[in-house]
């Protein structure tokens, strides 16, 4: 866990009621979402099956550009507004299992087997932060 | 409208049953939230006022941030995954509609009166488009 | 002009020595950039002759991410730091330069000619703002 | 190290003679950045002396959004553009520097005494990133 994931202990009185353990997870797991997503279309216009991926690059720069957008707002959080930490949520973990499914289809392919697996990561730590937050 | 509005229009195949007025709006107003919310939250920084401004400043940033990333998916939309589209436009309306509620209520300050109308803008742009995706 | 483009003079104070219409110029070919190049690489991936565009589309990404931070870094310019004002046109300069170059390649492509175009004018507008600078 | 920052050598072939060692590093770094930044300009606007941190929140804002746009350059790094990558390094250089100044000047406070030592982290790996490309 980075520095960055253990960062919203330390304005702690703002955090009300939430599973921190969670959301520096989901933190965590959004920031590797956007790196191994960004990694992941560049790996893919890169192969000579280019025409095959091109679904799965697509996928994998909105999940990039959602997961770094959401962990932003989690890294903001402060309890007030839950309603936009839920519709934030909802749009990663959308976005994160699009990106998982495309990637999943290409296990052959180093760089898809290890996005698709941090997709889940990401989707599950999302999912989990919102259950917490129920 | 900017050349990046009309750009969706060029690869026309792609759109299936998308309003391409609705999207071109959603777009155009998705980045001019970023842009005025970015320079919102950096005017309030420099107000007197800023101890009452704090929670303004970080409903900006989160708008700035979840804006640009929605654009950013609606310039890639290809009608394929309307279920990501949806939800990513839920969490900009949702950032936009908490930005324009906070920036409402310092109307005697010039950029937040902007920065507010620019909010409701986009997400009325938004909720437009998810009408016509239904 | 966008009403994010104006948004700058409404802390006038800040400014300093900037010249303000180079100022707002280079803000609003920044975000311009960040868009049509952001649309112009998801159409680059709809050709037919994607194997021959995987450059571009990688030229067009970075374009997209540094003008788009680089916007963000002018709207929030103070004229306290001309040394990262300078760094960053720098790199957007950079990027636009090389964006352009690889597009202009391809004019035969709507959404190719339309980016070069784009890419050219926010290298200028960064460039003369640069010049004002110094 | 995260597996994003492992990706690069994935597709090793395209990365001539970089230093893959310092590559990883940079874009490690810049990532933290990027969450660190985003982390403390929060925690400075629910500070009591936020009056007195206006200018650090704004130096955090830069640093994030210019690490962050140098990661994903740095991700999709190739080794055809040495010209770009450089630029983009100087930009982050100089905003994790302007970052580092601002936040070390607030040790008192923790999550000032954080960013400032992210920041230098950042400045350094990019800087050993910069000399190992000369």
């Amino acid at each position: 866990m980075t520095k960055a994931g253990k960062m919203p202990r330390t304005h702690s009185a703002d955090l009300g009621q939430v599973d921190r353990k969670a959301l520096a997870a989901a933190i965590e797991e959004c920031f590797a979402s956007t790196q191994v997503s960004t990694a992941c279309a560049d790996a893919c216009l890169r192969e000579q099956t280019i025409a095959e991926l091109v679904q799965c690059v697509g996928t994998s720069l909105d999940s990039a550009d959602i997961s770094d957008a959401t962990g932003r707002v989690l890294l903001r959080h402060t309890g007030h507004n839950g309603h936009l930490t839920r519709a934030t949520l909802e749009a990663c973990i959308t976005a994160c299992k699009a990106c998982g499914d495309d990637c999943e289809q290409h296990t052959g392919t180093e760089h898809c087997r290890s996005c698709g697996e941090t997709s889940r990561r990401c989707e599950r730590a999302c999912g989990e932060l919102m259950t917490s937050l129920s």
